[in-house]
């Protein structure tokens, strides 16, 4: 069975999928963008992942390309014509395809790009043994709260993670504080027991498996602090993991070669992982 | 006759030139861009632009598409094919297509977008009476002297100018000084003569303009300094202007609503627009 996408009202093989060179997307990463987990066929978290979306799209003031109950429709068709069942959907609007012009078109209509793919059953040695990271600059632009394809800063970083043998980078801002992870959020458990993210304001991107997880903590009685943390805080920390639609919750054993600990997952961030596991199947579950 | 556009060793119809949605120039910006004037038929300035290309394309580690002699037929080809003898010519790499990932694609081979169109003959009143521009802060990621389609930033500035009737966005520094317009490099002349500009170094694109009229300036014996000036220095300047690929040289007559002098365009700004276009013109009449 060949893989199908969408693109702009239409369900083409994956090879078809176009758009033009003067897409807005293409020349001035004039775009937003989701990724959703499938489940059992099913999307995780669907509401807050439009709710995102519809938020990045105001904050650029480009005009949804649909309404939500039929973008909601696509969604599905996309996953079902690919019979994906466990996987991830992508899903990207840019502000059109417009002669090139920094101001923004008159015309344009917006882009819409929904691609799916299976996924490879996460390898369990990432889960058993935990992964490293390695710090560097924040050098992004000053609204990584808004989720833009301006990812070249991202990328430049986790290129950089796996040069080293890294999993991932910790981004950190000027005052040696970690912002987030290139394409992860970053949390520490301290030596006190406090479980800590940074707060979601303009510097960061909010995480839907972040903002998840704050919420079954909270059931849990654990103590929870949204607050930056330093480097130095995060490598004297019993326990770091790292999260995000794909990964879910990963253990963090080392940051910049050094282990966290004993250099072991830790055992909250274990707990946390199968918590956040039985929210993700409850919900696709559900009837 | 249609619109010719080069897409991957093919010249096509403006219409069918298309990317894959999964070109990392489309999910990543991970890609980078040059625009040339064209003038009598010739790319002005092309080795600077083709110089510039081959830093940006090594900051980021990917690979040259083609060598250079066989890109400047290319470039020649797209020209001709369009019959433009005045107007400017795009060129855009990225990393290539693949399956998305942050981390940078073992096989993707870079794709090659050129496109050219005609320029109408700039609007006389915007060297006659100048322009204005308003000051923004400068939010771009920290490598803005990379010439990548990580643009975004710069699209909003632009449109910000333009909903409040200005030409043009300076973009400020967390110190107060101006880096660069949006898509022009910034200058002032001081009270006492001295013509200032922001040095090239990461802060800044290092305009072929900006170069080009560095030179000039050389050798009509006028004093230099390449070095920030702050808002308050600009507000207070003698004369103001800005300079690009397809603005050449404008006199900048207003800064944030307030007048630059006497409001009206400065004289050393236009005799130094005479001296580029001059430039430019003999670059092109050359045999």
């Amino acid at each position: 069975m060949s893989r199908i996408s969408y693109v702009n009202g239409r369900y083409l093989p994956h090879r078809d999928a176009l758009v033009h060179v003067e897409d807005r997307g293409f020349q001035f990463a004039d775009a937003v963008y989701e990724v959703f987990a499938i489940r059992r066929g099913g999307l995780v978290d669907e509401a807050l992942h439009l709710a995102r979306l519809a938020r990045s799209l105001v904050e650029l003031r480009i005009a949804p390309p649909m309404g939500e109950a039929a973008l909601k429709l696509v969604l599905r068709e996309v996953v079902r014509r690919n019979r994906v069942a466990n996987g991830t959907l992508y899903l990207q609007v840019s502000r059109g395809a417009a002669p090139r012009d920094f101001v923004f078109p008159k015309a344009a209509r917006p882009t819409l790009v929904v691609t799916v793919r299976p996924q490879r059953r996460q390898d369990p040695r990432l889960l058993e043994e935990g992964v490293g990271v390695i710090t560097i600059p924040d050098i992004r632009w000053g609204r990584p709260d808004i989720k833009t394809v301006g990812l070249l800063p991202n990328a430049l970083g986790k290129q950089q993670a796996r040069d080293t043998g890294a999993f991932e980078a910790w981004q950190v801002d000027r005052d040696g504080r970690v912002t987030e992870g290139t394409s992860t959020n970053a949390w520490i458990v301290t030596a006190d027991g406090e479980v800590v993210t940074r707060q979601a304001d303009h510097s960061i991107l909010n995480g839907v498996t972040r903002y998840g997880l704050l919420q079954l903590l909270g059931g849990e009685g654990l103590r929870l602090a949204e607050r930056p943390f330093s480097v130095a805080e995060a490598k004297a920390a019993r326990e770091a993991f790292l999260t995000s639609t794909t990964n879910f919750v990963l253990p963090v054993v080392s940051i910049d070669g050094a282990p966290v600990a004993n250099g072991h997952p830790g055992t909250l961030t274990l707990r946390l992982r199968a918590l956040y596991d039985a929210y993700v199947a409850a919900q696709v579950a559900a009837p």
